[in-house]
């Protein structure tokens, strides 16, 4: 994708992929652009600080974090940034992704995350969320955002196809 | 304020003021116009649907919704617009808000609602969301919000005060 | 089914059919007609409206309406009628249908859904339940309600199959 | 009252009476007759047997049960009648009604619970769904309960009162 | 077995086997006698009160008593006989038994109900406990309680077979 | 009380006692002779050992164990005797008494204690489930016991006293 | 306190005090020197780097970190430390620490946190644990180590007062 | 290995392997000798006894201790010896650990327990502490301890491969 990236698509580690690409397709299917990146608070804190104090000057206008279990990358990001982050809760094995809510939502008063919800779910929807900040000044990402809502409803089936599995 | 407002505050009911009333109080703060209003997704479905419909129109840019216990507002306000919208699920009796927090932050893919902390932190940190967002295309408002969390982090202490309370 | 149907068996989603069959297919067991639709509270508003405000003049009499997740679509089908809404809280991938139930039961005063279990006995249930409340003034069906539990307590053996698996 | 009650408002004890009174009330609020009664499922089993197994020819419609901690009241009343029966969680000391809310909703196919919110507004709200079964086929109390209704719609204010506590 | 059974393992339904026949196994690793019966409190309410009353004079002097969700069979049983009552949740599919525990073991003051783990570890360890009841009177029945567990102490190996999977 | 204690009423702390005197003032109530003690599994691991091992030298026929949090009273009391151990999660300050729940009912197969409801309630029916056990080879209580439960049942009012607080 | 401090005791904030001065009084009373600071993860995290990447140089030891909610400060300091990093859950006030204990504990492989209790008991013990791994090469502190535990033993009673609160 | 092992890995039964081999594992990985071993508190409580009174005294200077459900072997072996205790939950069956981290996190003021994350994780950081608190005073270890940190942080990938599964 030509256009420099508005949105940071970034997670903890490879596996949070599987969920986070879900962002990511929904970023293309809107035609955003955006840069996935892996970035560990954990393992990688130089790289998160590095990542987080130079968003805004590299020209991202939103961050979008996975993390799971005690997750602290979209708390730890928005720490160092005054730009949007929207956090994603990971699924996690043994607890489900509860322990993901809770890390990424519960942040005290001062630095605000806005999280989605656990999963594949979340992922899609903090893509529309970025989107539809980004669309606040860019009529035409409006249109594409509005479109994709309007397919999305025009998708509803009447009734139940009681054959479906 | 003379400002137009850009940002609505929104809630299930009166009691809910109590928590959301530092949303508008941290708006106030970043020079912010916001409209209050109590708006009840289950006792007032047609205000719902005559404010979500028509926020857009009204010169709105995000929506701020506070509720308790099954929190419908922010959900069912996000159906209706794809304007940004914030959630801030207010503590309820029984379950302290783990029903607010669950009923706000889990919708399915396709509509998406940025969900904040239980309580009051949760308010205050959905106004701080939303002037990031709005800050992106206010460099006075971005420069307001750099000052106000600049202010934030030097009110911290070195050390604890050992004869507080 | 060539009676008019008194009961509608709504659901978010699709996907939703697998655990509302099973109330469908009571209520076919009862002989009480009913209307399938999939009527999406947050992906199809303008449906849900026309639904919950047309519901008692198109002859129905009661409400099951299934959702998962942060499932709003039993309290906002109650909030615009007051005909007797029954919720069934289907159950949700990564927390199981604890938010389903909580974002169903947990209604305000004034707006009250009757909630079933999660899942599918929450769906057989809704419709015993949806069955009972017509049999208050049709003694038909209240003849086959009352046979279909004699033969539900005759079914239940005496002992355990030992060598069941 | 004179009429012959058609709702009985049964609880598992006198404590549950702080709960239960908002149900007795909203039915007083309505006109509608109702019986409330001390039925213990664990401490007057002899009484629940009776009680459940005359419902019926007492003339009752709806079953109102309350009940807190390991909440079997309920339940027990709907395995020996057929009348539609409503639970409330009464709130609990320890875990705050989340086992009272598991105990009556979670019952198993054939067996249906119609369950409320934990607490006063569960016991509002059955009320007012015992009103909404009743008024299928009552226009009196159909009128009375949209009446009810839209002064509940009527009286949400627009705006929060600001200066509230 | 010739023995007169002196320990009941009733269960809910034929499903809740699966789990209860580990109770039944450990009473006859044991040598203790006892009656394996369905007694369903919600679909066979009547066998419910005629075994729970006439446990005591069939000389009966525990009962076993598992169920799962809203499990009410166990405090149920205990509100009709004096004799020592234990139970056992058995696991549910979308809370995993945590509704089963709580229905089981949040019983209110009067009524008690002596409660094992949920699942497979639950149902040995009520036959156990069954078993110490009666070895208070049993010496012979003591001594093969004690050979048990002198067995199971000796079965736990010094060291992980580190090739075990 | 010059009867030599069948019962041993244990608790981790002396803060256990506001719970655990319930069930010293039903064992009173109902004649059977007790022995209170603190025995903690964490400050007095010696003590444990000696308590437990002696038990049922001591002339012991059931003991009653408190604890609260991390609460492994119960269980390691169990590991150390064939009595019948019956365990009683004290509320805790944070959780409310969950953790000490499932510190207490989740034993691994092999070894039991019968677990009753968290605090006050607990106590009462500990006292009630020894009692019950002892009972089994002692008529005098067995009568007296029976008379306390049907006290309990007569005391059930028949209607809610409306006045009540 | 002349000793150079081994130990660091740092919290989120002020209001941590209150749980974190616990940790301090144990270490006074084993004669441990501390340093006890603020140092926000969320608000301070230039402090933070700076802390904890100049833990180790700074002489300290072990590092106690107490915080609430989405609690990071502990992941985050042991993320750029090899030092031994503890935790402490501070109780929050919607979710009673249920939040921050997930937070905490649930730390992705490869980057340690050993968490204590919630609230109080686990301030003082993380200050115990503290204690015991510098006992390791302090044969003095082992002593008073051993001496205050010694007493702890000694101070629990027999038996309870009964006549206490 | 032929150096004489200071860690203790111990577990609660053969089944726990299959976790507390990742503590192994990663101790092999730091040449940390260890001491791989079964100790039930509930069924060998004599070798429970024997194994934390004799620890320090055997050359243990950190123990590992293993245990699912109601897990009491950590905070046992705490209760016998001074060393520092570290423990993991480990996943169980219905409950998916959470009875686990309960039991073990938390402890009573007096005797702690240094508790890591659920499972895996948990078991591979219980090793990284225990080698961080050796590290203190074995300059070898804590070189070999940050070569291990520093090569996971060299493998952390700088973008998600898009094509992994």
């Amino acid at each position: 994708m030509s256009m420099a990236p508005r949105v940071a698509v970034i997670m903890g580690s490879q596996s949070d992929w599987a969920t986070m690409r879900h962002a990511a397709e929904t970023l293309d299917a809107l035609g955003v652009a955006y840069d996935p990146r892996i970035v560990s608070a954990h393992r990688t804190p130089d790289r998160l600080v590095a990542f987080a104090k130079g968003a805004r000057e590299a020209g991202l206008q939103v961050v979008i974090a996975g993390a799971g279990g005690a997750a602290h990358l979209p708390g730890m990001v928005a720490s160092m940034t005054s730009l949007p982050v929207l956090g994603v809760p990971v699924e996690s094995k043994a607890l489900s992704g509860q322990d993901s809510l809770l890390s990424i939502v519960q942040m005290p008063a001062g630095i605000p995350v806005g999280t989605l919800a656990i999963g594949r779910a979340g992922a899609i929807n903090a893509a529309l969320l970025a989107a539809a900040i980004l669309a606040l000044h860019d009529p035409d990402l409006a249109g594409r955002l509005d479109a994709w809502r309007a397919r999305q409803t025009a998708a509803v089936a009447e009734r139940p196809e009681t054959d479906a599995p």
